[in-house]
């Protein structure tokens, strides 16, 4: 594999991206078709962050941040790391200097199938992380990998300028492409969402709401008035 | 396997329920012989909620979440959903419409093997879960399970109407039948750790308190003044 | 193997451990050569605790806390435990009484290969922990292990008065005999961390901060304009 | 808990249980409703046994094999050890000495949650285990535990008696009482599964065998011709 | 998303793919710059199968194998069956009914990032599979996927048509494009390794074919004569 | 930390290490106090495999197998490598041509903390490798680490010229300075359990031949008629 850094990528729209995120993980991945979510072992490094931002993917060797300091200087205000290792890894790749570079370009946020540090740090100066771990482990400088090609993170292809949403819920990644009608669908999911919400909190029932009887009644649920009945 | 649901179960006494909740996790499953606890993945999505409730019992498909719609319906004030699924799962079945649904039922929370959504939204509306992964994975509605039938959640028995006591240390179920023996074990137990934890407290030892110097000795304990000992 | 406990251990100096933990593991881990960290799986079982103390390292066999109370007459001021099982385990070996004991004779907290239940009134009572899990499961005390031997915990080898610092980030042990020079390099490191901070806050760039641009193009890595310039 | 050893227990027709270990676990699962599953990470210990066996119960402690020398003296010819234990366990409960008691016997094998030793000794006398970790740790002596009552292995609740099925693809459990049921309905998907087999050998689709072509289509299946179709 | 199944997919050169599948996993990865692999969790079913083919992809709803089914009629002789689930799933999706019916048709294999069933039967029959799990839990076919469209399995993107080799040492995907470039360095490779294998039987030290002493010297190795040069 | 390669280290007595190699795992491990043991996750790469040898100990960065090129040139015949990484891996950072070179030099096997590959042709030359998995995944050489320091490898620690014995059951490793006094227990051990196997063969009941009944008795154990019992 040739190792390559790609200095210009194309992004989403700005104020579409900034929709996405507002909107958060569950909206969007459902409004897109239940596609898109990274492994739920993706967790923030703390609790109530919520970021939408265009991915600038990240590939490296475990055990090897080097490419992380390739991928600052290619990024925009608005944009979120996207970090894959070639191998499974926990090491904290990422911790609170790499963080204040990344903070000053305008970076949101990270998004690493791999260890993050510092998280304190991280928490007070509001630079949020989604990673598989926590991890002081230390890394070397030594071998490249690659900034800006499709990588996939976590279970999920991650093409750069794709659309990073995370929440507490996790990761979602919208492809650049789709990324507007997404946004329409997820802001129809929304409206109807809280139309549901409203009766669902007044006592009425999803069975009526979604008329799920007769399907139910169809695929072969039966009803017993307690369990004795089950014996018979 | 029959997919049926149970509309009526037994349910201890509600003081009960309540007091066995106030009493905790630990307390609980020390007092009825360190039985009845779940396994340890079993975590809360935010930190401090401690219930007792009733338990609606649930056992779905993987990546199907329709037999909690069916469960809403059975459930009354003072329940908790206990789901387990019929494999290992980790989608998110569970979010703020039926938290929105179940709490306006009475619902306490939920117990499930699989995963959990919309966590902010549901530490907002402070409906607490315990599950074994946060994830937004969206789940159809396609094949039926069964509700309040005996189900195996994270390696515990569960029957619909056994106590559920869940904190920050997990989930203990306590069979209906035991609640109010094992409710004057654990209130005992409370009452004789308070009067150690005086003791312990003024610095007092374990090892003199439970008289243990004896039987270590027994066991073949040997003293060393310093390491420079073990190698006589 | 014999079960010993080892009543008298050396000690780093006092001001030394208070120094090291200060400063936190990720400096420390770095600042002697990247060695010392436990496996990452080793969480603080509540945010934002961070602790300096000596090691009384205790070996159970798993599902037994007997040797807990043992360590507990033989610790001092400033100690921390550092528990390892014969094979692992989750057991909730330790709680909120033996935590009372503990504080009363100034231990500042355990790293236990294992689990920790009450963790809500550990909070409470700012005794910090850092396992494997965290899980209500009593234990026996039917076995005995050893007190104050070489013990790995996580990974790690730890002698009895190796300096312990827990964070947020996991945990890391200094050996006694190097904990000054560590101390030594970790100030100098942290010293060094402040000024390139401040270049990195306004802007200034990794790769020109530590000059790696030409190492990077010996090392083969290709700059692109563009994606399009891949299929070259 | 008491620590109770029940000396006689019901099993099921000799013949039943015979019959149902020649079919194999796949076939016995499906013809229960798909129930009675273990845990896939439930393996053998060497490929190519196949058992049908009574279930004879232990539950033990973590690192503690001191119930299943009381379980071979209540066991029968013909008889399958279950062993739980009270949390997760790898350590080696059970090696070539245990085995060749158990064998003396009649005990047919063996299903452990938790780890098997000897296993070339196992092997070479023919004697299969089924465990979730091959380990030579030793284990003590020191804590009672129970021989057969309820226990939930790997998932799964098992009652003495009840009939264990265990080969290449895991092990499933059915219930004493439905044993004969389950036996004949498994012999009906035997012989609708050879009939199947051969049309599927002779290149006939599962798609026209089962009809699912209209179903597919109402499920909303669509059919592209190439790849090119899926951008319009 | 929509369920698409696409009937028409480009293949890479027959004896391009048999040669592929010859060289084996190691060899190919490395040829085509350690890219490629599947996560090492996907393990064969039975030792010493090794084979090559065309990919033919299959989406699947966890617990549901009703795409395979779908699959089955767009396959031809030399294809292998390449699965992905939404999500985590260990469900035996495969047994001995469609691997006959597989087999029938030509197909050379399965690899699947789920569960396997019937392996005993599957290894009899000569049908070889890679999978993260052994499982003879059964599946619905309730809910569509989609075949022939990209998906990643265990980690690795994989487009319908690529070239699948998999041996004892795990799966690796060969973009159809880069076909026949990776299949000529990968003999190159062979040659070189053969050449470098008769040196190292004789003796020769790879320090000495690969010339490591002097980069080794300037990576700051130092030898030491023994232990005691440690402390100085 | 220093990178160092010890050229010359003491081994134990080459019969004393043939003579452990042959008893095998299970029975050295215990009789050398229940010490000693890799975690259970290191498994063999072929069944069947039995050998003693001495270490020579490699730490390696993950993904980086230059250290064991290193190595090769310091060993012996009769040694076997060790090799730890300094975070969890599971590269493949051994193959063929290792093994070729390392058996040139007379080495007997490989215990390694990450992947091996090359497997077939691995079990075809009878080098035997016990690891915590097989991978394809290439590796670099680009970190130095140090051969011949004491190593923590798969929980336990290892220093070069212990004697290290692995089979089936798994990897356990003697200090040198005790090897002689282990191996004479070990013998006894295998004595024992030879006059305890002929009459457990017979009949006769490990409750007997270890008098159990009466501390079984002591430590709580009931036994019961039947089932039917347990309610009173």
């Amino acid at each position: 594999m040739k190792n390559v850094a790609v200095r210009n990528i194309e992004r989403a729209d700005a104020a579409t991206v900034e929709a996405l995120g507002a909107l958060g993980v569950a909206t969007v991945h459902e409004a897109q078709g239940r596609t898109g979510l990274l492994k739920p072992y993706m967790r923030p490094i703390y609790p109530h962050a919520r970021i939408g931002g265009s991915a600038v993917t990240i590939l490296t060797q475990p055990g090897d941040n080097w490419m992380i300091h390739v991928a600052i200087e290619l990024c925009k205000a608005g944009d979120v790391f996207v970090v894959s290792c070639t191998s499974d890894s926990t090491d904290g790749m990422f911790g609170d200097l790499l963080a204040t570079s990344a903070k000053a370009r305008g970076v949101r946020g990270l998004v690493i199938d791999a260890g993050v540090r510092d998280i304190m740090e991280l928490e007070n100066m509001r630079f949020p992380a989604w990673s598989r771990a926590v991890s002081a482990r230390g890394t070397v400088k030594a071998t490249p990998g690659s900034v800006n090609i499709p990588v996939v993170c976590a279970g999920q292809l991650v093409n750069p300028g794709d659309v990073v949403v995370a929440d507490d819920d996790g990761v979602v990644i919208v492809p650049r492409a789709t990324a507007g009608e997404v946004l329409d669908a997820a802001r129809k999911r929304e409206a109807a969402e809280t139309a549901k919400r409203e009766q669902l909190a007044a006592g009425k029932l999803g069975l009526d709401i979604y008329d799920m009887r007769p399907q139910l009644e169809k695929a072969g649920l039966i009803y017993l008035d307690s369990a004795k009945d089950l014996e018979k």
